[in-house]
């Protein structure tokens, strides 16, 4: 299990939520509360809008709360709409090309949860990637199959919720095939600059914790937060988000949706 | 382009071949003489046979020249078998998974060369690993793909010269059928803990070079060393490998056959 | 607090001690049971003597759970003599300089603990190193720099014991001079390719635990084991040293002595 | 020796001076042409001031041209003021700590160059260091060091060109003391946020080149570049900066001086 936050408002430094919390993601990565993974470890990574289409990302295999350039980054740099993730690995190698967030084009995504039986699906599930997109596969882990699977339904026009929905079935239908009764729970982001979807899912009704709340001006801005679990103690504001919904977050607010 | 050295014979420091040496390849890793990228700074790896049939390889992402790991471990570990490899990326990632000497199971490989058109083609050729194979695939150089697709042949009970023979005249094929017109190039070794054979081959006569000669006494032992150039400014006792050869070092001595 | 083992007696492959047991230095650098720090990953390393007066060292930031180098190396290097550390960070960063052991002409050094006050006594301390071993000091930590003030007593031909007695006497004189309350905690082993020492100290009779027991055939060979915790759930054969003990292992068994 | 570049001005992207050109600091990273060490890849980093007064700093041990998180980086961030510095080492390990630019509260400092005889000096140096700097001393460079010597003067009041040449001319003193006929070069920058100065100085007239040109609108704004060498092969509008001078930029233009 992973831990991840996502922003979207005010423009605001990525400390403020990255660093400054009492149970800021970089101290999750050294212990988190409700992670059954205590130590998220296995690198990190941030992605954010500034004044370009594509996202910066920072990704390093160390953990995050040894990175010194992580600090200085959050401290330095400011965006209305952000990602930053902590890992712990399930079984692929610790690299960059297996850290979240996952970028392709305008595109950010990362992801907390698994693919049960990832190994003997996996082979079938790249097959369906088109040429362009199986080009852009770096790593080696299920996150980043499934981005790249949902990218390949959305560049067909495909709605965001549509896409996931739809590579979620799938996933499921052939888990079914195989026989595989380990779960697939999947809380992820997805974000283009504009707006964030996020989703909580599971096929065993034990999704991934994911929890949102609004920013205040004492973090430097209005917003939307979305994140593993709260940030502090005190977990007024924080509202735990239903499994089987879409959060979708824009300038203008927030709308629910279920999935599928 | 990559340098590499191969050594089988007495059992000896690594040191002696990878660091002493006066064009030692941590030297080269800084400069290598008769390669086309002046530079092999993107990373290293090593791997040695010791008393277990699997190998030890340590590979890292920093240049070999500044890596106090390499030089210790170089001047402790003594092996009959053993590989080093300086890499210049060639469009893959920098990560420890893209770094040489390949393993699997009691096999080390490590390529210096290049498919033509890899980015066209790898997925045709990632499609003809069988389950098993696929699912080591851990980065995503030309180079593992290659060594994956020599072990499902070996597995099927070809000889390594076969193997490789066989491998590269595949891929041949399906650069034609694909339209490809860069060369495929090949100097390789591949050790089993017993015997190296090492190749050089070219689909445009300018294979890199592959010179052997004996190792001395003086340097800790008798033995054979296959190495991507002389590493010393006298050539002396030099034997540039003619392209399209593969050479059999064994316990035994050598013994030079032609691939295909 | 950081977590250490040491080993010496007959000659056996390091995997046997730093990763195969239940809990393993590889699995307390995820999660100790005794130590404060709940996670050791801020860097680890290893130190082995092989057939050269000068150990073998291998330092890495990255968490020792995370590196594949880290175990192909401990599954094919053998030694009658080795140490391993994991790293929980107390103040100084995370560099390879900073890891354990440290190591120094045939000498090996380890530590478990910290010294109260460091970066107000840390000038002073450094000001005792003669000139050729202030030069040697590569990172920042209190633990490197006691070594090196071992090392110049031991220079001076005091014995190991005599030489660890001193300088912790000295730093506990110049503590109370500059009114440090903090304690000095020192658990510490030192090794020479011959004889390792091992230390349990504490100003404040709160030292870090420390524990030996012999190895089995069972675990390739004959000998003696200190490490920080047990390293299995069964606790049978461990006996934990006494604060304020030296305990001096060699190859015709060991000897207590008291320090001071 | 390493390779630098400063800017002053506009706000502009990053990437237009680090990444973008014919001869950029990345490409320098692997081959620089004026400067004797032709690879530059012993670690790289930049500083930048964005809204805060602290700067932010991202160092990294890699070679510059291999990291993807400095590309994004210098794709994303954009600065009035920024520093980017590639390393050759010149004896001091690599660590993320040794590597340029150093910082301390608002000021920024990147050097290229060496005190002769530093391993007989840096001690003497260090000593020279006020309790509160001496603590901020992370690494072991001769880089770090002099910046530190400099701030100390700085916070007495002295100005940055005093400052650098009270230092420069006390570290020749001391040289001359201990009989050090090695040459003190000395190409640097220091910046706070709202001024940079560039200093060129030897004791041997043989200085690090270091190079002035106006940037253009079509580099994204108005502004002045303080370079090792020309950053394209048309050397028009670059000027050479003389030995023994000192360059202040501000938001104003910039000025000549001497040093000393």
């Amino acid at each position: 299990m992973c831990r991840f936050l996502a922003y979207l408002g005010d423009t605001i430094f990525l400390d403020e939520l990255v660093c400054k919390p009492q149970h800021s993601l970089v101290r999750q990565s050294l212990r988190a509360d409700q992670a059954k993974a205590v130590t998220n470890g296995d690198g990190f990574g941030i992605g954010w809008y500034g004044e370009r289409q594509t996202p910066g990302v920072y990704r390093e295999v160390m953990p995050a709360w040894s990175d010194e350039n992580l600090l200085a980054l959050c401290a330095n740099v400011r965006s209305h709409l952000f990602f930053a993730h902590v890992r712990a690995a399930t079984g692929t190698g610790i690299a960059r090309q297996n850290c979240h967030p996952f970028h392709y084009g305008p595109y950010l995504f990362m992801h907390n949860g698994q693919i049960g039986g990832y190994g003997q699906i996996r082979r079938a599930m790249e097959a369906r990637l088109p040429d362009h997109l199986y080009a852009q596969r770096k790593g080696a882990t299920d996150s980043e199959l499934l981005f790249l699977l949902i990218i390949a339904r959305m560049e067909m026009g495909e709605s965001v919720p549509d896409a996931v929905n739809q590579v979620l079935n799938e996933t499921l239908a052939m888990m079914q095939v195989l026989q595989i009764h380990e779960p697939l729970r999947f809380a992820a982001a997805l974000a283009d600059g504009e707006q964030v979807h996020a989703f909580r899912f599971s096929s065993d009704k034990r999704a991934p914790t994911l929890y949102m709340r609004e920013a205040s001006e004492a973090e430097g801005g209005r917003g939307l937060v979305v994140a593993s679990e709260p940030l502090a103690d005190e977990q007024q504001g924080w509202e735990l988000i239903p499994q089987g919904m879409v959060l979708r977050l824009g300038r203008e607010g927030f709308s629910r949706l279920a999935l599928g």
